[in-house]
């Protein structure tokens, strides 16, 4: 018998009968998809059929339950799409189910090595000790690729560790992706040459299927220090793939784009913690990007913890990551973030910082801010 | 200036006022990024930021507005993914917004060419005239490819005009991706030779990011009438790459693992129509799996006719494609189905076809009530 992965799941249940009855679907409806009736003896019952393991009330006080289903390694096939598509493919499209937790087998932990850097990587590339990383982003779209480098190398002379790409600079016209890489990593290391700095340019890869691992390439030749990549576009096996591509070493950052419906929802989709952080470890993430609670975006102080407890966890063998709250992130709320997160945290700001009359400066008082 | 595509949300909001001012932040979210007052003036505020054109009361009388909202074809850069990511990006992690409709610009038709074959092309691949298409899969994972082929053999004899791997099959141990795909096509042909039939085989090619264009061609290469990819896990760019692949020419048919979350909740991701009807045409799917109504799933009659229609509605270029309701489906149903869809549809029945003791004679039926 193989080993077997096991997923927590919410299930919207009156009372503990109708929970039994939806997640025996759910062990049904992940795996061999016919009814029970039809589901053939003898392995594909006994080793591919998914197990209730335990079903108990929901601790947390929702109205339902929490069933753990566990699952056959040799379902999986060693294909981390399949390895998702058990944990949550049809039954995503079922109101009232959420994945809550996912406890990796050794069969999952063989297929997903984690990331090659983690939070540990990311700090040694930026030349720190154990103290926040910085990381900002050059935008908007628009905007040549002169005026881009000139954002990255202030930003860079500033002191921020990480300049990424905005998740929404591609290779448009104004600003082509090639043309960007060069003249980023070229003005961030300009930037260095001046502070003694060992700030990384980070381009975004998101982009048509047939460039991806041609872009992390070329990234990777030209001097960026790691790549960023949203999976929710881009496919969930994106960023796994690369960290087993021998070709190819940088850190990678997830972008949470086009993500936001499997955990806004609190009657499908994923919890905050398995998706961002669980998700994001088995998949190689070096550091996940998700929007900051008090934001323009709603997630909760909770819910952000969760986010970040999840990326250090211990999780049979990928590395912690780094969490990188953003999103209307501003000068007046470092106490409170740093209270909250404490120091194995990116600290993720753009607009605030853009708003400044001189970037450069801004940006000191910035790290200055988060080391006091 | 660039032509613009006009994305509709739904926006839900207690009056104008907080309507126009959530309008105007997902105008800004979507492109730009920062806060208003830090928008480049010329270039960037003109053509790129976001444009509120029109805001309205909800007319179907939930809780909220329409807002009509343009976007630039420059800020696409070409990029298919982008375009997704201007159409939803960030702003699908905030809660009560959901894409209603997306009507697509010259610059968004150029990019999506839409898909080869379309309804019309998988009927004349089927030798059928202008009645409904029945497809079927072969499952459950755990089956020997000596059993699953024998099952390909017995729905093709039977009549299925596609019979499909199910979404679960990839590279098992049990029948790895190669093999059960020449014993299946194989097993079809020999079926076809008896019966005059013209079935098609479709394997699924969702897989690891490294394999999905190398196993499209050798489903080409190995005699499928088309290939399966469930986008939401191999990356939303997957299908359209394979339309533009000049050593490619198959049908491609999506399935729906993993995306529920884009559509089940009322609150969040997009509308049924949008999501499975409107998108999946862009990205170049010939045929579209969604649940019915009335099976195990959620979906309403309404919902799933809304996506029927937005399969075959004027769109500017791409073709129509095939609806393929599924999930639950049975014989006593085909009545209510023939009433709903008409003739302009693809009937997906797996597991009330396995639940019977003689497999060609229960397709057979099918067959014969789907026509009468």
């Amino acid at each position: 018998m193989a080993s077997r992965f096991t997923v927590t799941y919410f299930i919207r249940a009156g009372d503990a009968e109708e929970a039994k009855g939806r997640a025996l679907d759910i062990a049904l409806e992940q795996t061999v998809e016919i009814p029970r009736n039809a589901v053939p003896k003898g392995y594909v019952e006994d080793e591919i059929l998914g197990r209730l393991e335990a079903l108990d009330k929901d601790p947390a006080g929702r109205s339902g339950y929490l069933a753990n289903i566990s699952y056959s390694d040799d379902d999986m096939g060693e294909d981390f799409l399949q390895f998702l598509n058990i944990v949550f493919g049809n039954s995503s499209i079922k109101p009232g189910l959420k994945v809550e937790d996912i406890s990796p087998s050794p069969g999952v932990l063989a297929l997903c090595k984690g990331p090659r850097h983690g939070i540990a990587g990311l700090r040694a590339r930026a030349g720190i000790g154990d103290t926040p990383l910085l990381m900002s982003a050059i935008k908007p779209v628009g905007l040549s690729t002169a005026q881009l480098a000139r954002l990255a190398h202030d930003f860079a002379l500033g002191g921020m560790h990480f300049v990424k790409d905005d998740h929404g600079l591609v290779d448009q016209k104004t600003s082509p992706f090639e043309e960007r890489l060069r003249a980023c990593v070229e003005a961030v290391g300009e930037a260095n040459a001046k502070s003694g700095g060992q700030t990384s340019f980070v381009p975004n890869i998101t982009g048509p299927t047939t460039s991806l691992v041609e872009r992390a390439r070329q990234a990777q030749e030209a001097g960026a220090g790691a790549v960023m990549i949203a999976p929710a576009l881009a496919g969930y096996d994106a960023i796994r793939a690369l960290t087993q591509d021998s070709d190819f070493s940088l850190p990678i950052i997830s972008h949470p784009a086009f993500s936001g419906a499997n955990v806004v929802s609190p009657d499908c989709g994923f919890s905050h913690r398995s998706f961002f952080g669980t998700l994001h470890r088995l998949m190689g993430a070096d550091a996940v990007i998700y929007p900051n609670f008090g934001g323009r975006f709603g997630f909760t102080r909770q819910e952000c913890l969760s986010i970040a407890r999840s990326c250090a966890d211990e999780l049979g063998g990928p590395k912690a990551i780094a969490p990188a709250p953003g999103g209307g992130m501003t000068f007046a709320r470092i106490p409170e973030m740093r209270a909250a997160y404490g120091k194995d945290v990116i600290y993720l700001l753009g607009g605030a910082l853009l708003q400044e009359s001189d970037l450069v400066d801004a940006c000191r008082r910035l790290v200055a801010a988060v080391r006091s």
